[in-house]
């Protein structure tokens, strides 16, 4: 159950709200986020909602069984839109592109990344400073002082950055030098990491796990949204299977689904989706007709040369191809 | 290595071929189809092909390491096109749509359905007539009296026939009646079956097994080509996996590694790779954009009503705008 | 709902018990089996048994929803023995113990493993003639005649046969050779096979489907004893999951599993289900501790020469060592 | 490549071998433990470790080829055994135990599993104080505060300790309270956690990933080596598969082969392996014919008022009746 609490709601009108609800043993947890004031209720057996309708201070009560509830499309149906500033959208109306390398590496790299970006009217970087490697003897990232370089670079030219954060600790020194922050595959279910990005006001995207399930993305979500930041974005990036011919088996079934059990936008990774840099363009497009908000996917001026991941990584002919097309296929859906 | 022969081969150039080729210890299997001649060579260590080269009666030798030869691109670079006849074709170059109902039922049922069709210039129409249900105690199809009537109205109206073929026995029987013999995913390794198919002058389309690799569904063709057999389309329905939000996990990055591996024409069957009636269209378009040079769908005056697979269903208002969709979509791939 | 009909039923009576039936629009399939007459009833709703227990010629009546019934043990507490005569069963009460070759390959090779059996007082012999391989290409077993000197061997020293049937036409052909039918893991949804199974009065072991889950193969099953026949064991070898450091997945969670919802006696096959010569072992004294009712291997005189699966077949004396490990295990789980 | 330097090696010695190693463009990564002091060297081409082998100050040279190195059986042939202190073990020799709740919850469920534990002559107890939760509502443990109350309970009753560990931030505060870290299966690719656990004095329990492979188990494993802890234990605790019969497929091929690959103790979960109450037993015995090392499972006096996973928790009676079996299981193995 999830209230909707008045913006000036007074301390008598919470108790009385509270009490109501401990009357017929609902555990409570309050929730404060950057729009909103909220009290979500969870307990056994029906819960006559005409107990607590007339009580000052609530401004909308909406019951919702899942086992995720502010992230649900139950009580909000209107979709979310994500405001990074200075004109640039995620969500319904528009069609996110997301491009960059792997891994942050030179001033060079971003530079030549940056002006390919602008050349295509393309408003959002991506790439890595904090590196999750399955192995520890493998290059993890220029860290920080990458994050510092990446950002001034790009506030130079307008550009807003997607980065991978990998642990609590990080949170706070990335903060500065972030728009949008990334939750890996690996960490879709690190709870301490959704717990304090629940705390910042930034927005968040968080990666469908290695072999999570479409449930289980949602409840992180609702992690991050219950800790208080309602700017969340979903991301399908492919999912473990025995197929062995692709990376991942991208599933594009989980975009329409997880579009009508939730309000917030979905963006789907086709780099990591198939792993082959080949066929990045057409699991792409057929994103977009899924019905996806955004594409992220991995660029580079050099591929073959990459510190990571060049084998699924578009050169720039490439992607100046594929983000025509893009743009083209969300145009045809968008008017059908 | 695949050895294409001349149509005018002689007994003694055949005989000299066949002695040079077990000179080195490979195991060669002769494949005559309908559009040639052909020897299978498999050994051990590399073989060098001039040794054959100058041999009168070889049209063209190709050297193809795969576990799979004759259905691979690597010696038949140009895309395979069936023709059904009547103007209908499936493969590159127009996008076949297959659509119907996932049970033969009744007369009025297959005129319905028919009328549905020629509306929207739709030319293949899917129906089962013999169901593999996992309960024995399952409605298990009209049988063989149901594919009369089925194909007596198509007949009447232009339409080609697509229709599962369970086992050996119902070849023969069925060979007069169908356009083309699909292979349900629970017998994509029935390999009996796919040898009979291969003595059959129709096409075939074999269904990607329920948890069957990429690798597999190729090799399950290369069955049916070595058997005799070229006209045969891959088909990828959805597989399983460890998400049940859908009825089985569509794996579209199939697509592209199909095509690019196999000259053979690739279809997408949304009705059983999502399962879910509401999401049959985002993912029959996402397929088109994938490059998939067919759709296979299930539609049905009234779902609701059908002897199964009502849940993924659509009625004919949601098909005939699936249609349209499907060729917008199409003619933007196209025409790039 | 099954009813277990009186042996001496007259038709009236059975008329009697068909009227009440359908009158709560039950639709029913009569089964009759070596040992018994039943009527499966199935429908929505409840249905008050009191209805049919006053009717004479009704031995019991059993409510069983599941999707699966005559095989469940919901309505058959006591475990099913399944006697192969000459005092060889397989069930509760002892270790069944079948080995063999992947493929039946000479009369020296089948001499050689009897004579290994025997010594170590094994009874039962697997073996193939008739192989489902991937490839066209590959070696498909000696067919018929193979298995008619398999069993004229076998005969002569008092050893039973299971073997693998692919297809419906080889059901009567196998028929005076065989003791057990096997079923395998790319047949566990052959529906038609598993229907001419019910047919004939010889047991039959069906493997897991490769990807296949716990309640499809006990549907298989219900297919066998629907058809006719109630001697059947369930044979778990391993499943398809995206770990590939072994051949398959061994699930022995389907071990204890099976044996509480099915009175059917469980086999598991630990050569298929590791794949790794090494490890055969260790799995299969597992599968004993995990309940099973008996294990099913690949041994060769010279594993490294074996037609077949030489990677995962044992030599005679790790069989003999295999063996000797299986009954002191089976006798600790017996006197617990 | 491992080399194992000499305890005294001095820095002019360090030097020169560094020298010879970069000559040939391999990167090296300087490891200290416990026990010893390694160089680990990477890079492409071979070796000839001749150049290294006559310099003073290196005690051994491995070449191992794996993505994991210092886990790895190729370079340490011998088991190693972790020695919890007081005379409690972990790794071949003897079958290590393990038992407790899911959640510490009081003073009173403490005491009683301690005297339980006590009884049965088992000494380490599980039991988590940090709880890894899918929704964000749910019961997250007692925190530090139950850490050091489970803690005095236990030392003053000889018990060893082993709980989950979730984020960097707890190693500290946790560490004069626990006797091993348990690395929890949503965190077995947190590399920031296993960084940390590589810097302290305390074994490390790693459990396999909700779906990862048993190569990814080994790299997790090195990196709490290579970061400087060598003790380590590897646990099975099932995988995510199709299958939702049980909670998780128990992978038990997973034991032999990490034995085989690694020198590390491998312990099985079968709780969390199956789920299912009634056959957590057959699944624990069946994990000490595979060749486990030891087996952590749940015990609390009252499953069914268990704070969490009450579904697959055994009660007393149930817990001494699957010790007693586990160590006959065991005589049995260690006597063959």
């Amino acid at each position: 159950m999830i209230l909707q609490l008045e913006p000036n709601l007074t301390e008598a009108q919470r108790k009385a709200i509270l009490e109501q609800i401990s009357a017929v043993k609902y555990k409570t947890t309050p929730v404060k986020t950057q729009y909103g004031d909220y009290l979500i209720g969870i307990g056994k057996g029906d819960f006559d909602i005409r107990r607590l309708g007339h009580l000052p201070g609530i401004k909308d009560i909406h019951v919702v069984s899942d086992t995720y509830m502010l992230v649900s499309r139950k009580w909000k149906v209107a979709p979310t839109v994500i405001d990074l500033g200075d004109g640039v959208t995620v969500g319904e109306g528009s069609l996110a592109i997301m491009s960059g390398p792997c891994s942050i590496e030179t001033e060079a790299q971003i530079e030549g990344m940056v002006a390919h970006l602008k050349e295509n009217h393309v408003r959002i970087m991506r790439g890595g400073v904090f590196k999750p490697r399955s192995s520890p003897y493998a290059f993890r990232g220029l860290g920080i002082e990458g994050l510092k370089l990446f950002h001034r670079i790009c506030r130079q030219n307008g550009i807003k950055i997607i980065t991978e954060v990998m642990q609590v600790s990080q949170v706070d020194e990335m903060l500065p030098y972030v728009d949008v922050f990334q939750v890996g595959a690996r960490n879709t279910q690190n709870f301490n990491l959704l717990d304090a990005l629940g705390k910042v006001d930034k927005p968040v995207l968080i990666k469908r796990g290695l072999s999570g399930t479409i449930d289980e993305l949602l409840q992180s979500a609702e992690y991050v949204f219950s800790g208080g930041n309602e700017r969340i974005m979903l991301c399908e990036r492919g999912i473990r299977t025995y197929e062995t011919a692709s990376r991942n088996t991208l599933d594009l079934n989980a975009v329409p689904i997880l579009k009508e059990k939730s309000h917030l936008p979905v963006v789907v990774d086709p780099s990591h989706g198939i792993g082959i840099r080949d066929f990045i363009e057409p699991m792409a497009l057929a994103a977009v007709m899924a019905g996806a908000d955004g594409v992220i996917y991995e660029a580079h001026a050099t591929p073959e040369e990459a510190a990571s991941d060049g084998a699924q990584t578009l050169n720039f002919p490439e992607s100046a191809e594929l983000i025509r097309k893009l743009r083209l296929a969300y145009q045809l859906r968008k008017g059908w």
